[in-house]
């Protein structure tokens, strides 16, 4: 891959989620950013990281929970001293993002941009010919949004309606909306007319102007932030008082409702790797059964969907379509791509036994 | 339970088969017969033992292959020395149970009973009734069947019409023959006639007779049986010359058209657990997922069908209906009721891999 470092960009890399309706691959103790879920032989953090490496060097930040701060380590030993934030608890997406922001504000970065840990984009050059976009148009103040082409009427995911585009760039838009995950039929009438695209939460943004935005609607949260950052001793002091909260909501939505957020084509494939039924489609076509690990561990007589064999047994799947088999050392988990999105009421049902070590 | 013993009466126990259909709980080294299929807390040998030993006392013979020996003896310490018959290999029923009568024969038995070890029987004082009713037919010099009153137009067993009614006795039938398995609109009409029952296998007989039936049709069969309980030390030199045939071909059928069989009623409910459909029909109803084994390591959410927990992992079935997951410490199975037959190909690709370790 040949692309160029951006000058002044610094990457942000929020490693959070529990990922419950990947159980029993993704725990709260081993998330899903921690795994190779495609078997590149790369967790999706070390693809991320790998990702973004090439455009920043070594200005990255990787903000996760204390108990994944040592995993994040030693899967990425190339982080520089100090580029792990660990935060005491989970405090949703603008917590996480901003805290950041304001690190980054005080060391003087010019432009930053947010990439989840756990997504996964192929074609990396054109992820970064998007980014150096992205970043050309955050340089003038604005908060940019990479907008995923979507290439099926999904459900799963929330959209950007386009607006005007930007004068003076090459493909940047202005951003109309952004809009909640829509049913499969009105998110069909979306892509028939072109103007819509995935929000992948990915935000490019100089610093001060994310958190200027966020002061606009939540000031107490952006002094906190910033009084933080300022004396970094009283993160554990502030950080339980701020609020629970996703970026889009806190920033995104009212930022372009107040005509100030671009977004740019992403024109690379993207997955965020919600349940196994997204997995089962980014890894195989629907006649086989894909197999995510061994091959020699699975037997298969008449069976398609995904088996992942993870606890060195054989697993024999004989006369089921679109089944979901993953085996691990202490659960093993049976359900249809159909019915993926409910294996987090597994980990629900386990957390109530007190079953605890196995989520 | 309230049994008499049946003076003069033996019980045969012929426990072998393979029993790949129920894999990976039934494995070459340790199969069906040696496992607890219903939740009994006992084998489904030990259960056939403890049904037999009340009408035999200690006049039971086992004849099981020589690989099993050991395991035999240690789950029925009760038996008495000799009691336990290795064939050198496996060479079908007739041998098995031909060897048994001339062993019988010689030690001046009257009557014998063959009950295969891994047959399942509710109803053990109806079973013990039938027993009788059939060793007093037997005494007379008939080859005696116990034909299972069938409860469902089962495609999976082979069929007793029955002929006139025994003179002289409660409820036993002259066999006007045996039928293979049926399809299931004809099985539909042999109920219809009323006049049709399972064939279970169960023949209650005077060893002499069998051995002279078996004389008619392969007489160098009988006189090699002869020969061996004669010298037990031929046993290795003659055993591998013997016919692979089971006994329902080499006399029952022959006998049942010369009109020297028997019938008499099993009204008791009988299974032979051929596959996991049949386990589930046997253990559960159709709206619930039964689980054979430890409850607590099943978690289900919204499955049926039948999970047999024997690793001591968590075993998590979401949003599938009539599936068939059996976990135990090397291999895992997930199939449908429906496919249950095909759990045999499992057998056979493990094997054509050099996985013998697994079969």
């Amino acid at each position: 891959m040949v692309v160029d470092e951006i000058p002044g960009f610094w990457a942000v890399v929020p490693a959070g989620g529990a990922g419950t309706r990947l159980w029993p691959l993704s725990r709260s103790r081993s998330p899903k950013f921690l795994h190779d879920l495609t078997g590149a032989g790369q967790s999706l953090l070390e693809q991320t990281y790998a990702r973004l490496a090439p455009l920043t060097g070594d200005r990255v930040l990787v903000v996760t929970g204390e108990a994944h701060r040592a995993a994040v380590r030693e899967q990425l030993p190339a982080l520089p001293e100090g580029a792990v934030v660990a935060e005491p608890s989970a405090r949703d997406s603008m917590a996480a993002i901003g805290l950041a922001a304001a690190l980054l504000e005080r060391r003087g970065a010019e432009v930053m941009g947010s990439f989840a840990a756990d997504h996964v984009i192929s074609e990396p050059e054109r992820f970064a010919a998007s980014v150096a976009e992205a970043v050309a148009a955050a340089r003038e103040g604005w908060l940019v949004t990479i907008g995923i082409e979507p290439t099926f009427p999904s459900s799963a995911f929330g959209y950007i309606r386009q607006g005007a585009e930007l004068p003076g760039h090459r493909s940047a838009r202005k951003v109309a909306e952004f809009v909640e995950k829509p049913s499969v039929s009105v998110a069909e009438e979306y892509l028939a007319t072109g103007e819509y695209r995935w929000n992948a939460g990915m935000f490019v943004v100089r610093p001060s102007v994310l958190l200027d935005l966020l002061a606009e609607q939540h000031p107490d949260f952006a002094a906190a932030l910033r009084a933080i950052a300022a004396e970094p001793d009283r993160l554990p002091e502030l950080w339980d008082g701020l609020p629970r909260i996703a970026i889009d909501h806190a920033v995104a939505e009212p930022a372009a409702a107040a005509g100030r957020v671009v977004t740019i084509p992403g024109g690379f494939a993207w997955d965020d790797i919600g349940d196994f039924d997204s997995l089962a489609t980014l890894l195989g076509d629907d006649d086989a059964c894909s197999v995510l690990g061994e091959t020699e561990l699975a037997q298969l007589v008449g069976a398609s969907g995904i088996v992942v064999p993870r606890s060195g047994r054989m697993v024999a799947v004989v006369g089921l379509d679109d089944v979901v088999v993953v085996d691990t050392p202490d659960a093993v988990l049976v359900t249809s791509r159909a019915r993926a999105q409910d294996v987090k009421k597994v980990v629900a049902a386990l957390k109530d036994r007190g079953r605890t070590d196995l989520v």
